[in-house]
């Protein structure tokens, strides 16, 4: 491994402050003065509606936030309702940020409070890419903030006592939290010589041998993978790192999340899926696996509509149906729509034979005739311009996984030629 | 506010990083060699049973982990039950770090892993005084961990992907991770020049007034006050920190919980209560606040062996028991054996017109009776050198709040100038 030195630290860091200098302005004057004294030029967000500060110059002022949301403030204040307040606020200051980092502008985002100050910063923090440092000092830093922080990489710091003024707990707090951000945005990131690159790969239960194959091999050619579980919040994950500009390159094998985007199913990732890697122009291999599925909870839990339907349980708590005709049609011209914007190079692989394991020969979800509806409605809406290479194989066989990363190698040994 | 410069940054840090060196040792030697990078010594603990690394040198082995917990690492490792490995570890890895910081040999402490490995980094942490740099990169660090955390200054780095090998994600995290806490490490505490120095006060919705006036008071004064709710957990929390050197001086205004610990109440926070400010020789001032209560849940919940006791349902879901002679008699020998090996200056300030707002002239638990039988119980077993000031007036006045404020501040001012 090679080490590269911090000695060359560039000091030219500009962090975003946002929180409620409303009521907090002490606090938030001392944190400024901390990001000052080392060097760090402030942009300051204040998301507090019931006034400002003049501790510290405001950059954004809760007037600006607020039109941000497409609201105004006096009207904010007239509804006294807290948690609208703080929706519109969130909005708001999410707005700013977002130009903030389009920019260029943000080499690191940090923010303070209770309740409501936690939800505008971590709303902030979501318009911040990945690698970005980011600090949120909280009263609820140890409980349960999975929802707010999703994937973000939020370093969460406890404020150990109410944010209520300085005392000589948060002193401290304050100052470690402002060392602790200087010392991320100092970081050099110490890289693998021998590393040839990160692979996002999505996987289901049902595509987990393909997925396990493929992984092996690409890490015996020295690239590291990162599987995402295609149970919507994986692929969701998938779309918003790849957008942050992690991966080389996506193997997209298991694409189910948008049959249940379409039919309603449990495990959809939003009308975005399938999107990133096109969008930033990275190489992506895509392989509609699963797409013969959608997924929902216990049997009893599956829509009335569908109780027709060919319905399988897979576990007790996990039920799947089986994917028709008119819903492969509409898939199929969805998956060609969504590669045919793409900026990057792009090649889909079909697994003639059943696109996951219950779709196997023999298995229940076998029915090569849907299958083939899928795959002609992804042809005849595809650019001629994209490769698709079909493969007379099940998705979970050593065969198929060889094809899909020899193709998404050539993609990316292309892609790095033409650099 | 004074700025301090952090031109002088002394590069003698040295670290603790503690982990499961077995199953992520690729991780632990990207996350040492950031660190060693960084010019920062680091003492490793390897509290993985399986196995060891070589990628790096680890200082204590598992084997001297279990050994510290008083048990045998080939032991640990034939009864296969990953609960009690877990825990006899983390007893391990607690006991050296306890070791290490009395040595004075911790600059800061890092740990990173998925649940076992979580746990085990917070447990060693549980060792380490507030205010030096404790960080944990976890896969849970976005959820609930408020128990395991407790009442320390963890900064909590989510994961993002599982620890489990390197990646375009984890050297990321890793690298800033390391930076953070080399940043935390070299930063200098900016202190208010006015600040007349840091007090503790405990407080209850019965002593809410008192802690309210004695605030106000202590605050016009200069100092900085921290209010611990005396519900345990907040007790226990006061004490750690007092511990841990945060305070000057502690005002300890609701000793209720020692009547929980006596009784099996639920407000209890162990048999150390009343006992850190004593053990650290800092001056207290005590006031037996809220001793003619113990708190239970809603009614349903009170013990059987109460059923027959004066109850009061503050709130629906509390329930206030009077507290007896006989362990008034107790309670008061409790206190007095207490505060006997105190190192620091102490005085007792008895409210003579009652310990709460409900044990006030006409309120429910009025009783000067059985106060009276802790008042002497206090009394007889008290050294004599030790200050009792008895205030004619219930301890929610301003008059008595008055009084024990001036009695801290001159504990505080004699102790500052025998210094």
């Amino acid at each position: 491994m090679k080490v590269l030195s911090d000695k060359h630290k560039t000091k030219n860091h500009t962090v975003v402050m946002v929180g409620c200098f409303d009521t907090k302005g002490a606090d938030f004057e001392y944190l400024y003065t901390c990001l000052v004294s080392k060097g760090v030029e402030v942009i300051t967000i204040n998301t507090g509606v019931l006034g400002t500060t003049n501790l510290f110059p405001v950059n954004f002022s809760a007037e600006k936030v607020a039109i941000n949301a497409g609201a105004e403030l006096s009207k904010i204040r007239e509804c006294n309702d807290r948690g609208s307040a703080l929706d519109l606020m969130g909005k708001g200051v999410e707005k700013i940020v977002t130009d903030l980092v389009g920019e260029g502008k943000v080499s690191g985002i940090i923010g303070m409070g209770g309740g409501g100050g936690t939800f505008v910063t971590l709303k902030a923090m979501k318009a911040v890419p990945f690698g970005i440092p980011k600090i949120c000092i909280s009263t609820l830093a140890t409980k349960d903030l999975s929802k707010k922080v999703g994937d973000k990489d939020v370093v969460l710091i406890p404020s150990i006592v109410d944010v209520a003024g300085l005392n000589n707990i948060s002193r401290v707090i304050i100052s470690q939290a402002a060392g602790a951000l200087c010392g991320m945005m100092e970081t050099t990131i110490q890289k693998d010589e021998n590393n040839k690159g990160s692979i996002a790969i999505s996987v289901f239960g049902n595509t987990a041998i393909a997925a396990d194959t493929c992984t092996e091999v690409l890490k015996s050619k020295g690239y590291d993978v990162l599987a995402f579980h295609a149970v919507g919040t994986g692929g969701a994950s998938m779309e918003a790192l790849t957008l942050d500009g992690v991966f080389d390159a996506v193997l997209d094998l298991t694409t189910t999340e948008l049959a249940d985007e379409l039919c309603g199913g449990i495990c959809s990732s939003g009308p975005d899926r399938l999107t990133a890697a096109g969008q930033l122009g990275i190489p992506q291999v895509v392989v509609p696996g699963c797409m013969d599925m959608v997924n929902f909870g216990a049997l009893s839990t599956v829509p009335k509509k569908y109780k027709n339907r060919q319905l399988f349980s897979w576990a007790p708590d996990v039920t799947l149906m089986r994917t028709n005709v008119e819903e492969n049609e509409v898939l199929g011209k969805q998956i060609a729509d969504k590669i045919n914007t793409s900026k990057g190079a792009v090649t889909i692989v079909f697994p003639l034979g059943g696109l996951s394991k219950v779709g196997g020969e023999g298995e229940v979800f076998h029915d090569p005739k849907i299958d083939e509806v899928l795959f002609e409605s992804i042809r005849k809406n595809l650019n001629k311009s994209v490769k698709i290479v079909e493969v007379n194989a099940n998705i979970n066989t050593t065969f198929f996984a060889e094809y899909a990363v020899k193709e998404l190698l050539e993609l990316v040994n292309t892609s790095r030629e033409n650099k």
